[in-house]
C-alpha cells in the first residue's frame, strides 16, 4: 500500500529542488534495477547518469543538477538521505489499531491504550505500560512492569524482560532479547562461581532499532542504556551496564563487554568486540573484527585485534602478508653481515683497532 | 523408531557391494563406540580396522575391500556419504500428519493441505501457503503471504516473516529468523540516521538447512537468496540482498554483509566474515575467522583478517609468533651494520671514495 | 522483595567477621553508587576506602580490617564472593508455585509436581519430566521426553528440544536453544551434501547457566555435555559432542566446534573460537577473539588466532604495530649491506680473498 504524490511535494519533503515537471505523479521509490512506471529512483553520484535504458523510473533523486537529463529530477545534496525519507513517506500509512488478539495473555494492572495492535500469542506480564500505537507481533513476551513508548514496534518473538523501559518509535526485530541477566560471577579460591544477582534494568531511548536475535543485558546495578537514534544490527551482544551513545551504530555480531561506554555516533564494524570498562569517545570508528582493549579518544579510527590506528593497521596488515619473505631476508642479511664482520674483523685486526 | 533391512538392500541403496552375508539383517546405524547388536557402523579409512573388540556392530561400511574381516562389510568409495544415506534411510518413517493443533492461530486465506503437522502455539499470518507434509513445531511464527514448500520442517520458535518463499525439504532450526529487516540507513551531515525501508524479501531454495538462532535479512529491494542445498549453521548472519550459492556451507557464527554473492560450494569457516558488495567464486574456502575484504576467484583458499591465500597466511602466522625475535635481530643487525659502516667509512676515506 | 538480617548473620553466612555493631540491621546489598539507607555495599580493595561521602550504605564488606572506619564492616578475604552470596541471600524468597497457566500446552504422560510455575503459552511435549520448583517462563518450548531438574529456571522463549536432560538449579536465559541438530554432513564427489542424522542428545549438569540466544547442539551419537557449574554467556555456540568441563566459563559469542572437550575451569574469552576434535586441559585461559587450532595443556594461557602463549602473543602484537617500520628498516639495511659488500668486495679483491 502506497500513497501518490507530485514530484514537487517530495522535493519539499526533503528540501530539494525540482528540475523538470513538478506535477509529475510519483507513487513509489525503487532501486534502479527494480523501478517500474510511476516510481522514482536515486543515484549517489551524477556519474551514474544517464540511467540505463531499461530503467523505467519516471524520476530520479540526484546530488546536483546534472544538466540535460531524459527524466525529471529532485536535486538535493544528500540523495541517499532524501531517498530514505521519500521512501518511508511513500510507504507510510496511518496506524490501524487491531486491538488485542484473543489469544494474547495480558497480566494484571497493565495500562494499554485503545490504539494498539497486540498480535496472537503475545504474553504481557503484570503492570506493563504501553504507549499509543504500539505494535507487538506474534509470540513476543513482555515482562512485569516494563514500559513501551508510543509508536514502537516489537517484532515476532521479541523478549523484553521485567522492569525495562523502551522509548518511542523503537523497533525491536524478531527474536531480540532485552533485559536478560548480565554475565556476572564471583569466583572463590577453589574455582567455584557465585552468581551476582543482576538487579538493574535496561533503558532504550527513542528511535533506537535493535536487530534480530540481538541481546542487551540488564545492569548488575543501575541501567544498561541505549541512547536515542542508536542502530544495532543482528546478533549483537551488549553487556550489562554498557552505555551506547546517541546515533551509534553496532554492525552485526559486534559485542560490547560490561560497563563500557560509547559516545555519540560511534561505529563498530561487524564482529568488532570491545572489552569491558572502557570508553570510546564520540565518532570513534572501528573496522570490522576489531578487538578494542583500550580507551579511544573522540574521532579515533581503528582496526585490528588488538586495535590501533586504522591506517597504520592497514599498512601493518599489508606488511604481514610479506612477513615470511621478511624473515628470509633477515636471515640472508644476518649471513652477509656475519661474513662482512668476519672480513672486517681481520681488516680491523690488520689496522689494530678494537671492535 | 527404525526399519530393518538386509545388508544387500543397504548396499544397493548406496551403490556399494557386500562382502559377507548379504542377508544379514540391519536395523540401525551407529558410531563405533555406540553400536549395539543389529547395528551397522562405518570407517573412513581401512587403517581404522579391525574394529575394537568391544564394538558390537554386526557390519561395517568401508572405503575398500579390506581383506579378511571379522564381520560383513559394504564397500563403497565414500563411506561417510553412504553412512549418512543409510542412517537417514533406516531412521525414516512415513509422514504422519498430526493436523493443526487447536492452540495454533491461523490467519485468513491460508492454503493448508490436509497432510501437515502444525504444533501448539504456532502463529500463521494471512495468506500463508503450506506445501504437502510441512511440519511446523511449537511457537513458530509465519508472516503474511509466506510460502513454505513440501516436506519442509520448521523447528520450534522459528520466525519466517512476511512474503518470504521457502522451498521443499528445507529445515529451519530452532529460533532461526528469516526475513528480518536488512540493516540499512542513510546518515545526514549531522550524523542522524534515516531508516531505508526494506521492502524486498527472502527466497530459500530446496534442501537448504539453516541453523538455530541464525538470521537471514530480507532484501532492501529484490531478494536475499539462499540457493538449493546450502547448509547454514547456528548463529550465522546473512545480510540483505546476499546470494548464497548452491551447496555452500556457512559454519557457525559466520556473517555476510549486504549484497555480497557467493558461488556454488563456497565454504565459510566458523566466525568468518565477508564484507559487503563482494563476490566469492565457486568453491572458495575461507578458514575459520577469516575477514574477507576483496572479491575472490573461484577455488581460492584463503585465511586471515584481512584474508589472503591460505598457505601464505599459514606461513605468515608462523612467522608472526617469531616477530619479537625478528625485531630484536633487526636491531642487532642495525648496530652491526652501523659499526661496519663506521669502519668502512674510514676505510673508504682512506681510499678516497664517497659514500 | 527482600529479607532483613543483622550484620552478624550475614558475616556468619560467608564465614567473615564483624567490625562494628553486629546487631546492625541490613535489608539489601547495593553498589557503592546506588546504596541507600539500610543497605550494605562492598569494596574489593581497602584502597577504595573510605567510601565517598555521598554513599549512604550502612555497612561494607571489606577484604581485611581497614582500621578505624566510619561504618561497620564484614571482613572476609574474598569480598566479591561474599557480596554475591549475601546479595543472593537477601534477595531470595521461598518458591511460590504458580501452577500451570491455563494457556500452557502440556503433552501426554508428563510428570509435573504440584510445586512448579509454568507460565503462559509454554509448550511441553510428551513424556516431559519436571523436578520440584521448576519455573518455566512464557513462550518456552520443551520437547518430548526431556527432563528438567529441581529448582531450574527456564526464561522466556527458551527451547529445550527432545530427549535432553537438564540438571538442578540450572538457569537457561531467554531464547537459548538446547538440543538443536549438530552441523553434520557428508559431501560426495560432486559437492552434494547428505545430512548426518543427529540422534544424540544434550546433558546439562547442575548449577549451569546458559545465556540468552546461545545454542547447544545435540550430539551426532552420544551426548553433548555441559558439566556442573559451567557458565555460558549470550550468543555462544556449543557444537555437537562437545564436553564443557566443570566451572568452565564461555564468554559472549564464543564458539566450540564439534567433539572438542574442555577440562575444568577453562575460560574462553569473548568471541574466542575452538576448532573441532581438540582438548583444552583444566584451567586453560584463552583471550577474547582467540582462534584455537591445537590441543592445549592444563593451565595454558593463550591468545591470538591462531592462538599461542599469551605473553608471546602480547609481544608479537606489540611488534606488529611496528611492522611497516621494520619492513622499511629491512630495506635500508639491505641497501647498506649491499653497499658494504660492494666496498668490501673490492677490498677483498685487493686482498685477494674470495667472496
Amino acid at each position: 500500500m502506497t500513497r501518490e504524490c507530485t514530484l514537487q511535494q517530495l522535493a519539499d519533503l526533503v528540501g530539494g529542488s525540482v528540475v523538470g515537471d513538478p506535477h509529475l505523479p510519483v507513487r513509489a521509490l525503487n532501486g534502479i534495477e527494480h523501478a517500474g512506471p510511476g516510481e522514482i529512483t536515486f543515484v549517489l553520484d551524477v556519474r551514474q547518469l544517464p540511467l540505463p535504458a531499461h530503467c523505467q523510473a519516471v524520476a530520479c533523486i540526484v546530488p546536483r543538477d546534472a544538466g540535460p537529463m531524459t527524466l525529471p529530477t529532485i536535486v538535493t545534496p544528500q540523495p541517499s538521505v532524501a531517498a530514505a525519507q521519500i521512501h518511508t513517506f511513500l510507504l507510510s500509512t496511518p496506524f490501524a489499531a487491531q486491538g488485542i488478539h484473543p489469544s494474547a495473555i495480558i497480566g494484571n494492572d497493565c495500562t494499554i491504550p485503545a490504539a494498539v495492535s497486540i498480535g496472537p500469542l503475545v504474553s504481557l506480564g503484570d503492570g506493563v505500560v504501553l504507549g499509543e500505537r504500539v505494535t507487538i507481533h506474534p509470540g513476543a513476551v513482555i515482562g512485569n512492569h516494563t514500559v513501551i513508548g508510543d509508536d514502537s514496534i516489537l517484532h515476532a518473538r521479541v523478549v523484553v524482560a521485567e522492569r525495562c523501559t523502551i522509548g518511542k518509535r523503537v523497533i525491536l526485530h524478531h527474536g531480540a532479547v532485552i533485559g536478560s541477566d548480565g554475565f556476572g560471577f564471583a569466583t572463590d579460591s577453589r574455582g567455584q562461581h557465585y552468581k551476582k544477582p543482576q538487579v538493574g534494568t535496561v533503558r532504550i531511548d527513542d528511535d533506537v532499532e535493535i536487530g534480530a536475535n540481538s541481546c542487551v543485558d540488564r545492569a548488575a546495578f543501575g541501567v544498561t542504556w541505549i541512547k536515542s537514534g542508536a542502530r544495532i544490527d543482528n546478533l549483537v551482544m551488549v553487556g550489562h551496564n554498557v552505555v551506547v551513545g546517541e546515533n551509534s551504530i553496532l554492525v552485526a555480531q559486534a559485542g560490547i563487554a560490561g560497563s563500557t561506554t560509547l559516545g555519540r555516533n560511534v561505529v563498530l564494524g561487524a564482529k568488532a568486540g570491545v572489552a569491558g570498562h572502557l570508553h570510546l569517545g564520540d565518532q570513534v570508528m572501528a573496522a570490522a573484527m576489531s578487538g578494542i582493549h583500550n580507551n579511544q579518544p573522540a574521532g579515533a579510527r581503528i582496526g585490528g585485534a588488538p586495535a590501533f590506528e586504522v591506517r597504520s593497521w592497514g599498512r601493518a596488515t599489508a606488511a604481514f602478508t610479506r612477513l615470511p619473505e621478511m624473515a628470509k631476508e633477515l636471515r640472508r642479511l644476518r649471513k652477509e653481515v656475519d661474513r662482512l664482520t668476519g672480513l672486517l674483523g681481520s681488516t680491523e685486526h690488520e689496522k689494530g683497532t678494537e671492535a
